[in-house]
């Protein structure tokens, strides 16, 4: 059987029926409409000023507005780009609507009933799997691309636009962001090459990754050491658990999961990490990834749930020990089941 | 003033006549000894394992022959290049012997004298500054250029050599650990750009990132909890500072200081971070880095260390308290200097 990252890269200068269609509506429309998902990311930002930038530059009018505005580590990308964020009311008059990053409407949250109701075309580019039933005009969809930036910048070269600064720290913001910076398993040779483009043309990646990264709260520090001088081990040390009461929550503040979970992950015998947090308006959160076959894409949907295989999350009713409880006798579980 | 990434790369297509001897001098030996330093590390063990294959695959005979045999994390290097320890005795037959990143010859501690007293030619291939007395024959060195590795890939094009798979591996290593997987001021252009090539020629990096960072111990993440929970901050919070008394070292282990200085500069508000670790030998090692223009290395030197502007180290004599003293009133000192 194939894993995923055993399946070929599609050509990036791919020339498909779909995508040339995709290409021609970008060529062709005048006022452009660029959306994002609820809680936009690096990604989903970051396309979004490229595409915007890229449009722009071919004369196009462009608005971008999102169901929230970017957050603050965005900063230095919404310095450059004019996120609005939706306020109600009516959307700018456009000939083409382009989702970026996400393809069901709903993800717009509030925003939905508006988009669908404008009488404009409908443009989907993404790298996640497309529903079956196509509620959209044309979509440019890879799902083998490391990151939407990607798919932006091939659509920039495809219709002959130069990227500017503003561009390119768009498209390298996309590629950090959805490949871990470069660590997880999707960062390929395009998505290297790219980025050392995007470096070409001016982006200093140590500013990047210290917009991004190094911009936490002073009790960022003692927070994390808390939450991992309590790591337990379950599995012959393949599974790694850590949980956050919601009075140190309270106290201390969310800890950033990816951080904490990277640190888990580096522990040679472990597999799978679970983080349990309390959320103050109850329940419980799970954040799961795996580092082998386990599938935490499976474990979560158990929880209703979901995510990718190496990385997934649900949220849970009930208290902290009533969640660890039922959680870990899932997870060891699963491992039964591969043994 | 211009600061160090504000100076321009070299052409990576460098035909200075120092350039055009050092390759000359490759293109003629037949029998290369690629030297490395004590305890070398992954620039220096990714350069050679690069440098023997490129040589190989034009017909020269290559030994590679270290002060100490590779940490355990370079296991999937070892595994395809003969990284020998030196255990004395005579050196094998060489035309020319390859310094890869260092320049002095005492850096390869007991071997010294005899590769000194070697009648080869001595070809120093580094990114460090040269110091002003030459003692070698040639040297290619480019102090712009973020690892060695990158040299002996240009070395590798001016040859007119194909890379192998291990040499692709070796360069992609040389990379990674000589820019804190890409994170350092030091990441440019070239260097994401080759990352890119070696990932084409079948470098996997989410592969090479668990090899080289997650074989952890699974007391790690406690021992790390219990460090950072008791960081500590001066100087408004831009200085923090951490500390290891030598029982926690014993009972846990050496924590990673790397990681740690990593979390601890993603506090907004911190421009230097201080690791001071007990030694079981005596003294105290200091590791210091900076994200700012704060110059570590100056704060270094003063205790009989060295380094970079950003990072750097010293071991100092006595005992906790009193390194503790000593480190934070000079590294104060440094914050009012710049005031």
């Amino acid at each position: 059987m194939q894993t995923e990252t055993d399946l070929p890269d599609l050509d990036p200068e791919d020339t498909s029926p779909a995508v040339l269609r995709a290409l021609e509506l970008l060529r062709r429309g005048k006022r452009f409409l660029l959306v994002g998902h609820v809680r936009p990311d690096g990604d989903c930002l970051g396309s979004q000023a490229a595409l915007a930038s890229v449009l722009r530059s071919l004369g196009k009018e462009v608005f971008i507005v999102n169901p929230d505005p970017p957050e603050p580590r965005y900063g230095y990308l919404a310095a450059e780009v004019d996120f609005r964020a939706w306020q109600g009311g009516t959307l700018p008059v456009h000939d083409v609507a382009v989702l970026l990053d996400f393809n069901d409407l709903a993800r717009t949250g509030k925003m939905a009933p508006e988009l669908a109701r404008a009488p404009s075309k409908k443009l989907v580019v993404d790298h996640h799997v497309l529903p079956t039933e196509a509620w959209w005009d044309e979509a440019y969809v890879d799902v083998h691309a490391s990151a939407t930036g990607l798919l932006v910048l091939r659509i920039a070269r495809a219709l002959g636009a130069e990227l500017d600064q503003a561009a390119a720290r768009g498209v390298f913001t996309s590629l950090v962001t959805d490949t871990g910076w470069f660590k997880y398993s999707n960062a390929d040779a395009e998505t290297l090459t790219a980025a050392g483009e995007m470096v070409r043309l001016g982006v200093r990646p140590h500013e990047v990754y210290s917009a991004l990264y190094q911009r936490r709260s002073h009790v960022h520090p003692t927070a994390i050491g808390k939450l991992l001088s309590r790591t337990r081990y379950f599995a012959d040390r393949r599974l790694a658990l850590v949980t956050q009461p919601i009075e140190e929550a309270r106290e201390e503040g969310l800890v950033d999961s990816d951080e904490v979970l990277d640190i888990l992950r580096s522990v040679a015998t472990v597999e799978v990490v679970l983080y349990l947090r309390e959320l103050a308006e109850g329940g419980v959160k799970l954040s799961a990834r795996s580092k082998s076959d386990y599938d935490v894409h499976a474990l979560s949907r158990a929880f209703g749930g979901g995510g990718h295989k190496k990385a997934a999350g649900a949220t849970l009713p009930g208290g902290l020990a009533e969640a660890e409880e039922k959680v870990v006798a899932a997870a060891l579980a699963g491992f039964d089941a591969r043994a």
